[in-house]
């Protein structure tokens, strides 16, 4: 059976979240329901990131098998076409060989968080970004950061469902920019734990504020211990921008 | 009585356009609703760029007079504390003269229209940008905007409906460029007829798939004729970005 790989852009302010679930819409079902009308296939969609209710996607990869192979052209303006109604794009659609997974497969994820840092609330932004009303100093919250890059037990930066068997992962990744009222984190490791990027953001958004030191992130991580986390991230302002794999795939 | 000056950010989505009308609901009404719940006071709210429905703002300026003077910063939380339910936020409050008025006192004002150049449907964007699925060429379009900008009667480039006294504008600035997948066409002026940026970008768009020429676009400028127009731009795109006043106000 033909092996396709998808690029998948999605707003996920409607969504449980991209794994399907029986308690609401996901991006998942809402994919396979595409396939479905297309090709009259019954498929399971394998995505890479089983992004939280609320959280976006710039660049998810995701994928699937068909019976019958079709130009990737062709499927892409088809599951365009029966996914109008909702706010999930198809950007792209490649071949893959059998032995590609989207998520066993992935060397590198890449994340984003916005923070737009004004008194005003949010218009264009609501649920796309977090709002956060204190100045924020971002040069500070960049050199906490350093603390948590590299490879480190995540035990107080890891939700309590988290179903990951080791808390220890590599975060090769951890900078904080300002562009005028928004304040950009970008994060990119092999793999992450279960609100991790939200945990580490909450957590840097203290030290921004002023309330935290930079050493006091550095102390969280060291007591590997969810009680010593400053703060979750809303999903409002979080995105999966990319994934990488080998480029032998 | 003191008067204010508002700076003023909304997704226009959701509104029949700025200004008051029987059939729906404004930019306008919503923010002297605003103004009455804080104070009490029936006031009419002025703002400098009437923009039409489905267009946004993110520098719109509006004057208010209020009888009871309040400090700025109380203004300004209480606006957005009442206007909460809409996509409309107060980004600054000033006090101005009794001289300033945000319509007849600007000198220039700023607008920006979003082109997303992509195969695949929006998500995020949708309804706050025009996508345009066939490849367009930037550099022409800015090479044909070169045609427009300066004094010229406008009178193509204008709405039946357009009330102004003279179809003779001043164009400052219409600069067309290209950022990844995004086109941004950028018009400064004085003042604009009504439908001028759409009616400019629609035209450009044509230029830009090669359906046009850019001498095409002298040549219906030329013909001072609405039914030389190649085509209107959709609202979506269109963001009044800031409206410049005399430094002397």
């Amino acid at each position: 059976m033909p092996r396709y790989r998808l690029t998948v852009e999605y707003d996920g302010r409607p969504f449980v979240g991209w794994q399907a679930q029986a308690n609401g819409p996901s991006v998942q079902r809402a994919l396979e329901a595409a396939v479905h009308a297309f090709s009259g296939e019954t498929v399971t969609v394998q995505g890479a990131g089983r992004t939280d209710a609320g959280v976006h996607a710039l660049g998810q990869v995701a994928h699937v098998d068909l019976e019958r192979e079709a130009a990737t052209d062709k499927i892409q303006g088809a599951l365009n076409y029966h996914l109008k109604p909702e706010p999930i794009a198809v950007l792209e659609v490649a071949t893959a060989d059998d032995e590609f997974h989207a998520r066993f497969s992935a060397v590198m994820r890449h994340y984003r968080y916005r923070i737009v840092n004004r008194r005003a609330p949010l218009t264009f932004e609501r649920g796309l970004a977090w709002q956060v009303a204190v100045p924020l100093d971002a040069a500070r919250m960049h050199e906490a950061a350093r603390h948590l890059v590299g490879q480190h037990d995540f035990t107080t930066f890891r939700a309590a469902q988290c179903q990951a068997k080791s808390p220890v992962k590599t975060l090769s990744r951890l900078d904080v920019a300002r562009f005028g009222e928004e304040i950009e984190v970008s994060a990119s490791a092999p793999s992450f734990l279960h609100h991790q990027v939200r945990s580490m953001v909450g957590t840097l958004k203290l030290v921004g504020e002023g309330k935290w030191a930079t050493g006091d992130v550095a102390r969280a991580l060291a007591a590997r211990d969810r009680a010593a986390l400053g703060l979750n991230a809303p999903p409002d302002g979080l995105y999966l921008v990319a994934v990488d794999y080998d480029a032998a795939r």
